[in-house]
């Protein structure tokens, strides 16, 4: 269905929280399948909607729709997708309103043929783009960035002798938090912001050559892990090899530190380091900055064990399962009603009364948002028995919104933007409540001269942005 | 589904036969609902995929998919789309490799706003325009011709003042068939070619303005025949009330006279004249022009009926009903094999033997195509006892293909083009066999001074198609 | 989906209007391809729910459900329904209210292995048996007839030798209309109540045997009609052949004679009489009746025309086309509401101004129900420009309900129940209204002494149905 | 879709691993709402199909389909079961052959008005049953269990005066596991057999009682644990209140136990027993048991990790996580190729290779069926740097196939069946592999008095199966 029943265009336009995969084949692999588990295993960057484009001999096909990898693709459509190279993406929306036009790769003919787009990040001067290329006659069928990326292209193109000199001319255009996979014709081009905002990866199966915005793609589909792709670079994968363009290449990184705490798979690697060793790591600092008295420490599923398992190591206070989650829960489940939530139905989370009952509670999370989800599971634990809850949470307090492809929402609805930590204590119901510090933050990579944006904790943001 | 899992641009580019509504409220109505009951009326020029979009106070909102128009509607997507300006769209795929992403209405922003434009008909020099806009950095997203005007139109936007002197001016560029109808944020503009090869009518129901394909849709949604738009003209609706631009009018028409003999509906009046005279009509001509020795006349369901009434009522001799024509042949149908064909799986039609065992039977259809399917019914008639069978066929023998948007196979598919008249009756097993002469074509219709395209009849095309 | 929001046998059971198709194979058939098309050139007979039964060497397996044939059968369904015995059944359902696990054929398994039994027709004294049967501990899962039979089948395979003589014993419990085909572990039996109420025939493909409603059926797969299933006649077919029992039959027959005014197809013959010429010859009759001073003979699509035509041939007056129907409606179509249907919303049926205005019209059509359909249409053929319209009805009034499986409402609901033809002609504003007499009626079928049941019309039931 | 296309009834019948839930409201609750819920959290005991029949004073309503409780039951399904009383069914699939009309609850209709059942178990005597009903003229349209139950009461409610006693004659009848929830005209009943195998639980909610298969469906909606149905207890739950009928009762307990290692959620608790208590003290006798000198302890997601964190506990070896586990595999998710499988491709869980690498690693999981995924996860651990893998079984070998209501495979598909302990460490490519003990399965319970079956461990069945 291509279905668009909300307004078009009021909206400034769709968040583009995603994943990438694409796949230049050497080896006989079948590509589409290939992408199809690369795309699976990249599911948690993007729930909404996926796609796949695959080029045969410079004839494009494509499959894409509303859904999970495994809804919107079965053997039929994966069959049908046959060539040598392809691209594939998961997107994810930031509300009901799901804009179907916008689902990706996006696959449009230009002057030199055919080009499929795979973009993940957030292009901040997209408005004064379009206005722009619209003055020369442009249109639009989209929200998307994507769209707004091939145009510029195919308007250097007719300027310039390849395609990767008009994705290096278009860059200088784009401000930006950007990770693409191109494909054209004859190459599949991975592309990276001066900034390296979104990760990207370069691995190897065999003789083909993959490109995925984390490493566990690779891992899923068997291939080796070869290189991040740098902030800036341009990387070139054709018959002959793979080379790059650096021309972009500022030697700086703004790599989002949200990827590390809460975005990524723990089994990535991204910059070098283990995104499951950064969230323990979070925890261990977690421990020493905000100790707390107590008779075991359990994480908020999924995304707060890794660093409750960090907090209990350095803690000595023993690791215990808090929670039994359902797994079943669908997109298309009947969510309680207001009162019944109120009520007591524990649908999605049920405290584990047999480890907390009596006890006093450490509970780590990665961060608080709005601060109900937060506040309702602390009333679970206590009503489960826990004597004490005490919160810790792995991150700086968010009070920024995100302009770089991560969906937080709008300062007034972060809940540390409007409190201090104590009125947010109060609200939860907490005991007690802690916080990484923006210092402790700095030491959960490895490589403590990495740059990376925290903006959302510091409101510092690295580039302009438009918004203030 | 979006899914293009066939080579896109490498064939050249879908068949346009279509049908178009629009309506432009002033009174309160419904008018997706009514969109949806017009197109429904329409439904005969396109079964493959349908569309509405709509315009609420300048914010659009559209549905689209494969499918018929109640396949494609249902109360939920009609209740969503609100707005006081309509526009829909019906298509018809000529093949089975149907491609998603060319469904319409074509939604796209542009330097003004937003533009919803749904077309019928084909251009002739697609490419040649393609290629310019190309030049300036033009990416197409799918093969329809809608999106090739939607450029056209944006690009002379940047240059003028308005959406219909835009229109006016890409109208220059454009060789071929096309009746338009496009939404703006504030009008709704119906145009035809200025030879005027596909119809458009303008209807009003209230102080509401509507415009249809033909006059079918008006009746359906109970509005009252006001006029054809005219080859050439420019027709604008807006708040004002209606207004022509007749710039591009040549007073020449060619209008395609297949949309008499088969396409339209026999209840719409096109040109002033009544699609089932016109039929009756051919049918008195051909009875006039082949005289046949026989005790009853019928006609092929539904295409041939009109034709048989009128050579019945001409030749004195009775009319019969023939066949009995199964009316739940739907989309998915599972078509029998070939062998099964051959023995006499009779599915889809079987000849009423009460009617035609023992009896010297004229049988009037609209056209013969390739000849398999017309020997099959003849071959049925004869199982059924008839005695002899006179095939008669109310146009001209088929021999040249169109390109201004019905889907007539090329030359070499065409049995007349390769076969004699009387190798045709051989093939098909006929008794005897005649055609209408293009003379008599001549005086189907009224008006006999009305300019009417006959190329599939004559090989003259009226325009140069670039195709010899 | 198998679901029944509605309230489970609060209501008395479901209407049985429906048709049956078995195939017995000794040539290597695809029985169930066979009965997928023989299923579908009955569909005329039931639109709801259908099924599909086969048996491969005693094993069974199905598909049923809601649904046309060629929606719930595609390929894949037909593939997987291997075997050399095959029934099939097409459902009709009186109202929205669709009791999925009514759709049939019934499979279940009994004391001797499986049976599965398709049926059309209405058991009058369900209830009693029903009661019977749950006084010894039966169970039913659904309010069908086919549950009911299958369990008298059981409780006598018990006491007796074999499944056709259950049958026998069963017959003399069960008061009603019945045409039943029954698949056991070899045998292939096709079974008519004793007053031959619904049809039922017998034909065969090569060296195989079929059984079907109607021999449209037999026509449909190419099969040769061998005779009629008599009146409370159990015909079984085994691999030695085929043979009867007819020790239920009385020579005395009760055929549904609205089978042959509107429920048949008009291809099929049944008892000798082709369908199409009693239509033609019920039309003659109404013409010599009901004579009218008029320019044109219309019929009502689709079921009006057969006697149209026989009216036109008798009086003279020319047959015309008098309107075009919509072929498009399917079960999602949305309706227009009540305000839409009186202002002038065409959507089913567009008057042919061309064919109609000016004249005085002779409208043929079948029967009259509720009245209201008819106003509607003698008013649009009046705002076509018809200057009179005289309706004619190739039927007796309706009076009376029918417990015998054709879905006739309850008497308050007819119109000819309630009012004078006088009183119907001023409802249904015709300038006159002529019905076929009950006299008439007896000329219809060229045997005049084949004994039929009008009780719909006269009032006088063949049978106790315990309603009075 | 109702399909079977497997053979019907050639196979003994399908197993019956199932979840049930039934609510009697005094308060006006929406009691399919709550079923909904109820489903739910005991989605993990059946994935295959669901259904929720409603009783709205006597008139009964219900739907189910194959798949998930969220995706068979939407906002309009739940909206439409209006009624007082529910029950609720969830069903596990052992094989892709779905047999669809075994769907529960079973609806029927009886001497005394409709039962719908849901039942949880096996009958081992279900054919002696069936044969002997059929000699009575019984018929079956399904192959599962909870039909033969409906016969049995229908049978006896004849003889006697209420469904209670009719359950109770009929228990004298069952051997094996079920544990049922009945719903008659006015009231609800639970059963479990007199051995209790399966469990079964009362709960409150505000003045409304519910039966449930675990106490986490409870929590789910809000209510509060009464406590568990005894063996052979019957509960009748009716306007009046709540009373027991203990006549089948015998004091004996034969729970299974491998509800308590892996079929329950930790969340429940069972016959006074915390699931996940049970499952950690597993973890933690394995752990004496069976030492092993190693850097870190990790669980198998999601059944491994509670007795991988009670054997850390124990052993004083650090906790880990192990493995990353894709949350997003549906039913229709496209499974790697054989060859892929071998060649690294990673789909479901990945190893954490910054947890694992250089470490001698202990992984814990509860238990071995083929063995294959088992090496196949050694395998990957290995690859990711772990320099030695000690498997360890929180349950003894699997031995022996499981004839009450749990899909263990036949023993010749059991690796422990067929080998050795050394041989099965060999085949998985561990470097050390300890089991629990049976002895130390004594001891997983607090109550350790209390009389459980762990006949797939001991080939000791508790009952007659007939099959040995």
């Amino acid at each position: 269905m291509d279905s668009n029943t909300d307004y078009i265009w009021n909206n400034e336009k769709v968040k583009e929280e995603c994943g990438v995969f694409g796949i230049f084949d050497n080896d006989g692999h079948d590509v589409a399948r290939l992408t199809y588990y690369g795309l699976f295993s990249l599911q948690h960057r993007g729930q909404e909607s996926c796609g796949i484009a695959v080029n045969n001999n410079m004839a494009f096909s494509y499959h894409k729709d509303m859904g999970l990898v495994n809804e919107v693709f079965k053997d039929k459509e994966i069959d049908e997708l046959k060539g040598s190279i392809a691209v594939g993406h998961v997107r994810y929306s930031t509300t009901g309103s799901s804009e179907r036009q916008n689902a990706q790769p996006l696959v449009s003919k230009y002057i030199k043929g055919t080009l499929a787009i795979a973009h993940n990040g957030n292009i901040v001067n997209t408005i004064e783009i379009k206005d722009e290329l619209e003055k020369n006659g442009a249109i639009f069928q989209t929200s998307a960035d994507s769209e707004v990326i091939a145009f510029l292209i195919a308007k250097e193109r007719v300027k310039c002798g390849s395609v990767e000199e008009s994705i290096k001319r278009a860059m200088a255009q784009i401000v930006g938090a950007y990770s693409l996979i191109v494909m054209s014709a004859k190459k599949l081009i991975g592309v990276r912001d001066p900034l390296g905002f979104r990760p990207l990866c370069i691995g190897k199966l065999d003789n083909s050559y993959i490109l995925a915005s984390e490493s566990c793609a690779l891992d899923s589909v068997g291939a080796t892990f070869i290189r991040d792709v740098e902030p800036g670079e341009i990387v070139v994968i054709e018959k002959d090899g793979i080379r790059s363009i650096k021309d972009n290449c500022t030697g700086n990184s703004r790599m989002c530190i949200f990827e590390f705490i809460y975005f990524a798979r723990p089994d990535s690697v991204i910059e070098g380091e283990s995104v499951y060793e950064t969230r323990k790591r979070a925890g261990k600092i977690l421990a020493i900055e905000n100790p707390a008295d107590a008779d075991i420490v359990i994480g908020v599923p999924d995304s707060g064990i890794d660093a409750a398992i960090g907090y209990a190591e350095e803690s000595g206070i023993p690791y215990e399962i808090g929670f039994t989650k359902n797994r079943y829960i669908g997109r298309t489940f009947i969510q309680p009603e207001q009162n019944q939530r109120e009520t007591g139905i524990k649908i999605k989370l049920n405290a584990l009364k047999s480890s907390v009952n009596g006890k006093r509670v450490i509970m780590v999370d990665d961060s608080i948002v709005r601060g109900t989800t937060c506040g309702r599971i602390v009333k679970a634990l206590k009503e489960a028995g826990a004597t004490e809850v005490h919160v810790r949470i792995s991150s700086p307090p968010f009070r920024w919104p995100c302009y770089f492809g991560t969906d937080i929402p709008s300062s007034n609805q972060l809940t540390a933007y409007n409190h201090s930590i104590e009125e947010i204590r109060q609200i939860t119901g907490a005991d007690s409540l802690g916080y990484l510090s923006t210092n402790g933050l700095k030491h959960i990579l490895k490589n403590e001269n990495f740059g990376y944006c925290d903006a959302c904790f510091s409101g510092i943001y690295p580039v302009n942005t438009g918004k203030c």
